[in-house]
């Protein structure tokens, strides 16, 4: 455990003043916007250069100090809480955008850069940075490395993992490693940089990443199609998929429909009621595409896949009909939701969703269920709303039961406990209805080459107990 | 060393017949397609199963005998030779599609099947497996995911990698892991699959593989464009790539050209002679696609980049102009060139052949240099000639001099002394020149923890002396 004099060695690794212990700091740097556990960081420091992070992370080991990497803390998984007497390594001073190449299309980012400064850069650039997700204002570029971010375009551009060209990192023995150099094709060994993705802070610091950028989208147009049932959803997918390149394939239930128009503030998208509907995008690059877009929403129509539907026919149209799907995380957080983020393969989605509503009804048929999610990946967003009556406690109480039946159809369904929030603490004793034992042991000693002695972000990934 | 009790043995693990060690057996299944290494082999083996894999594995850890992975055996350097008395574990009679989703857009492939029936599957179901090149006809899947193979469709596509939904494994241990589920979205801990992706079988077998497929290509278009000089075809790129989506975008030395012109059976582009020429290929989908090509194309002249030109009117002529690029390796093979497969950052490309060019024809002013690649992707094949006067030892021998030149100047340029082809016996001396002392002993404790006592294809990637 850390104590003063350990402290003040650390202030002297990174310029003045960037070494916080006041109660405000430690309590905002050390929590993600999970809620479950207080934060209790010993210190937080926020370096300058590469160097700086080395010169931290060999301190760590001389003292056997455990650092935890904060990117936008915007976590979903406590991957970056800081519960235990951690030091925080903050990247707010190392936020800015280091290199551009118009011709490799790749833009040198430092680890702090904001998800949202690189997509407005690539604009600037006539380009297009492509991950995008709730969280993107505040999101940091290190952090969507280290849980390999995903979002709403994953139909189409893949995760964070597709995106990341060439990786600077500092392992947990301080080594610095300059993985992949900004290749396309390096077959040169074990592609290293792809541990570091999704590694979640566990095998050491991105210091810097070269992303690339896509050519920008052209006049991207929206659907909002309202299906009688869920089953529905999935040949309206495969419809569209035939006939165009989709740039997002999300869906939600009436029941999150009901809770954005409660606000107020968005218009409907039309007026037939239905249970469930998609929201589709693709590229309305020319007329042709437009058309066939209208045309195979009248063959869904006429399958009976599809009751009504609308079409996005301006800039200001495409933004209203997102916000029925982008708003819906936060205008559901007023009923503190127990969430989770599982996926299976997209073939299985149906009978999937209906096995978990079974469950869910069966054992608690008072609580009210809002789904949504990325379904063209197969990635489902299980949002259980507490009773306005109920106490936080005992409805997270009631939810850890939940946790344990879902993630047994996760693992029958061969699915995924965590799509794209991560383990971090919140997920690290379900890992085993994901990962076999073998895999985890083979995880574990992976982490044992480039952090020997434990002091990337422990806790995290693996519980405590297993470290050892 | 193995001797025939040992081999008895294994006969008794997989089906009757199915070890082979007769000369001519050992010759052909102990070598790929370079030629530098004697094959010396000890047995062929051929598993049908999963678990005769596993019995394999667990008996050379027995027997501490080292194993070779073999696909078609189309590697360009050395990864599946067997040249000290290796077994070679051949995947032959595990090559069958065993499992294709509509939905999903996946194909589950046992190791052995071949490339290009891959390809025809998914054309049979209106879909795509775009990885595509020279060996397609003979290489495996397995060997394709051993190596992360690329080829000509990377700009748009990517590599292998890219189209990795799933690996089942069998490690250097015996353990059998199933790595990822075939899921898009799966953020529970390290993706392990992407160690084993160009992991040249140095950590154990790839035994069951499930390959996303795309949409089919519409209307696949190719332009052959002359340019006056090497410098002119970065703009091309540039000029095209910000104006349609590149399927592909390829070059050729007007040397090469006319080692194809020689053959007689393939059609000039065109009458104007060029010293370097761009093939580039695009989905023509609408009218207007092909319009903005031929605008394009009228812009690249007007700023003297480019001196003449062709589109592709049909399927014929499409293949035709293909054919330019296509046949360059196997016309060339001729010659016996001294082949090397080296990648930097696209926009370092023409100061780097530029600097290769130099100290090539300063020392050999007689070699005949051919030059051709994959340029939208920053990778290019460099060809030297064998003048017919000289012995093929005496030319390879110089030519080990031309190597340290061409991977210094590789470093210098950040860029991979192997851009496709992997590391295998040829290139484990000049790792260095890649990737660094502390990644490479990072490497090789990857290897170890799956490969702990060193029986997986030794002597590849790590030079045998390394890896104690």
């Amino acid at each position: 455990m850390t104590h003063p004099a350990v402290i003040d060695e650390l202030m002297t690794l990174v310029d003045p003043g960037k070494v916080l212990t006041d109660p405000v700091s430690l309590d905002a740097y050390g929590k993600d916007w999970t809620k479950h556990y207080p934060p209790a960081p010993t210190a937080i420091v926020f370096p300058k250069t590469v160097e700086q992070v080395q010169a931290i992370v060999r301190w760590a080991n001389q003292h056997h100090v455990a650092l935890v990497p904060s990117g936008g803390r915007t976590g979903l998984s406590a991957g970056a809480v800081a519960a235990n007497g951690e030091v925080v390594v903050a990247f707010d001073y190392m936020n800015q955008i280091v290199g551009f190449n118009a011709f490799d299309r790749t833009v040198v980012c430092q680890p702090g850069v904001i998800t949202r400064q690189l997509q407005a850069f690539a604009e600037e650039q006539g380009l297009y940075y492509p991950v995008d997700f709730a969280s993107s204002g505040s999101s940091q570029i290190g952090g969507n490395i280290g849980t390999n971010a995903g979002g709403i375009k994953v139909i189409r551009y893949g995760m964070t993992r597709n995106w990341v060209a060439g990786l600077k990192v500092v392992t947990g023995k301080g080594e610095l490693l300059e993985l992949n150099k900004d290749l396309i094709k390096n077959a040169t060994g074990y592609d290293l940089r792809q541990l570091f993705i999704g590694a979640e802070g566990t095998l050491g610091f991105v210091v810097e990443a070269t992303m690339r950028l896509d050519r920008a989208p052209r006049n991207l147009t929206a659907m909002v199609l309202g299906t009688p049932d869920f089953d529905s959803i999935m040949p309206v997918l495969h419809a569209f998929q035939g006939k165009l390149d989709l740039t997002a394939f999300e869906f939600f239930s009436d029941k999150g429909l009901a809770k954005i128009m409660a606000r107020g503030d968005v218009p409907a998208p039309f007026d037939t009621d239905c249970p469930f509907y998609a929201l589709l995008e693709f590229e309305a690059s020319t007329e042709e595409v437009a058309n066939q877009a209208l045309t195979t929403f009248e063959h869904c129509v006429e399958q009976g896949w599809v009751l009504d539907g609308v079409m996005s026919q301006s800039e200001t149209q495409l933004k209203n009909l997102w916000k029925l799907r982008e708003y819906l995380s936060e205008t559901i957080s007023h009923w503190t939701p127990y969430k989770n983020d599982i996926s299976v393969t997209v073939s299985k989605v149906p009978a999937f969703l209906r096995d978990i509503d079974a469950i869910v009804s069966e054992h608690y048929p008072d609580y009210e269920v809002v789904w949504y999610g990325h379904i063209g990946d197969g990635n489902l967003h299980l949002n259980i709303l507490k009773p306005e009556h109920m106490s936080k406690d005992d409805f997270f109480a009631s939810c850890t039961k939940v946790n344990k039946w879902v993630f047994e159809i996760v693992q029958r369904y061969n699915g995924s406990i965590s799509a794209e929030h991560g383990v971090g603490m919140t997920k690290r004793d379900y890992l085993g209805y994901s990962r076999s034992p073998e895999e985890i042991a083979c995880m574990k000693a992976i982490k044992a080459i480039f952090d020997p002695n434990g002091i990337m972000n422990p806790g995290k990934i693996f519980a405590p107990e297993q470290e050892q």
